[in-house]
């Protein structure tokens, strides 16, 4: 059940990753927000792919990386639960999904899991996994090939072509909770992230759509930095914010998307891996706020990091002053 | 550092495993006690063994297991801790060798890592590895084989002859806080344990049998309630007796033996396992007190067990009933 406080404005977040970590990092320090993180339940790889398979229980990689960010436990716990093995048998192994794993045998449910580490954490808002069971993603593309499963669709080696669509593999409800704090959101936050394995995956549990378009909230799609290759080569901005607005079931009320500009070194770093920063052709009848909120210094690695690690970040801080007059 | 209060008694156990375990989790709830708990860190098996060989810290699964039963959290975290993983790559692994494994690399040392996990866990009490380096076990057998390592000599497989003598591989000094709270304590517990692996030892680190005997504690001996196949194979009471005599470097002041008869079905399976009662020889001139501190029905598995299970073991409130009158 999410709380609602007449004077607080109702915040959802719908996405997973290092994007939406970010985003709930610098939200968490403004005052009269509810927060809650919607987060996908498609995450097949690293740590949480293989206790997936050996438990069963749904993968709880990005429900862990935003109760990182929630979390406002001033100790070592935070640390701790971000933590990931480097050596032994437990190589990749991050502490934070161990711990979500344990909870959830002892206590007999995901929701139970999240709750309690939610309290160990002190999380300020709410985190929600978008389905109640495990979803597998496939990705439809543009050359007709199918992948199926968010790890092979993030890590393939051949980068032909782009995703034309997404889809799951089964159709999967969104859960009551999600839909639940959906409907009462005030300002719905969409991205930054990987635009189909992370944005777009949590739109596509059965009736997320509807929800959206039924809430009165405010939405606001955070355009990424960067193309994805094998996924988003070559889309611009108004590629993006068309097919968020297809997978949505409506267009954002807002665009936010960035001006700050990247060092030379970095951005040959990017190009050498086929990727590039996301053109803005965005129409002049959108409403489009245009921010330098990326972090012009090379990024350190986020505890919440793990296969792949992005050089350049949208930057907690300049994200709230953007976000801040928008949402309270 | 270990804080005293005049009227708190100072209570140290050395060992490790489930016999301390039992002991501490009794004693907790005494209260005018100040409870030390001095572990072994010779484990080099299961859980901690894979995480020793990977990351070369301190063994700390018997450390954790005293955390345990010194929590006073009353939440699940304590059944976290305990808590072992059945499935998958992470099988056989406990929630909390991983956890003090992240803290220690976290935090940079094992002894930082155990004050921080005392905090979370709301410890009664100190955690305190007898030594600051992993230590080595070796065992002698009577027919001169030597075995090395803690996990070598509690599971191998041929059973022919019972250990005659054991020792570090490479002399380990006591740890300055080990040190510190024997010269400190009112009352030393050995036992009950596994006799070699587990009591002796932690009395190997030189400088051990000197400290407790320049300690004015009254020093109180658990004896087992059976042999250990392959290790104590037909020692009676008195000879656990003389060997924690040899290896503490003075006699018990008191000797506590079990008197609860056991199930006859229960005491079939240990016969089929090569292990019987230890029989009561205490000669007259020791101080014995004769008790049913035994569980009379087959324990459930404790948080703390490992490889191997006890079917029946010394019962925490009854050994605390025992223990009070003597130590406070």
């Amino acid at each position: 059940m999410i709380r609602t406080n007449e004077s607080m404005a109702n915040i959802v977040t719908i996405g997973g990753g290092t994007g939406t970590f970010v985003v709930l990092s610098g939200l968490k320090a403004l005052p009269n927000v509810n927060l809650s993180a919607i987060v996908t339940t498609a995450d097949d790889g690293g740590s949480t792919g293989r206790l997936r398979d050996a438990y069963g229980f749904l993968p709880l990689g990005d429900a862990r990386q935003a109760l990182v960010a929630l979390s406002s436990d001033g100790t070592v716990l935070r640390d701790l639960f971000a933590y990931r093995f480097q050596k032994g048998d437990v190589t990749g192994h991050n502490l934070g999904n161990l711990f979500l794993t344990a909870l959830t045998s002892l206590l007999g449910s995901e929701a139970a899991a999240i709750k309690e580490a939610s309290r160990i954490l002190r999380v300020k808002g709410y985190v929600i996994p978008a389905t109640e069971k495990p979803a597998v993603l496939v990705a439809r593309l543009e050359d007709g090939i199918e992948i199926r499963g968010e790890h092979a669709i993030t890590d393939r080696t051949s980068f032909t072509t782009r995703i034309e669509s997404v889809s799951l593999a089964e159709p999967m409800p969104l859960s009551e909770t999600a839909r639940d704090a959906i409907m009462k959101a005030d300002a719905i936050i969409l991205g930054p992230g990987t635009l189909y394995a992370s944005s777009i995956a949590a739109l596509l549990p059965s009736g997320t759509k509807e929800a959206i378009k039924n809430s009165k909230a405010k939405l606001i799609y955070i355009v990424n930095l960067f193309t994805r290759r094998g996924q988003t080569d070559g889309c611009t901005a108004s590629h993006h914010v068309e097919e968020i607005t297809k997978y949505a079931g409506r267009a954002p009320d807002v665009v936010i998307i960035n001006t700050s500009p990247f060092p030379k070194e970095v951005l040959d770093l990017y190009t050498k891996d086929g990727e590039c920063p996301v053109e803005d052709d965005l129409s002049q009848k959108l409403s489009v706020i245009r921010a330098p909120v990326a972090s012009v210094q090379a990024a350190k690695p986020l505890p919440s990091d793990s296969v792949r690690r992005s050089l350049i970040r949208h930057d907690s801080e300049r994200l709230r002053e953007v976000l801040e007059p928008l949402i309270s």
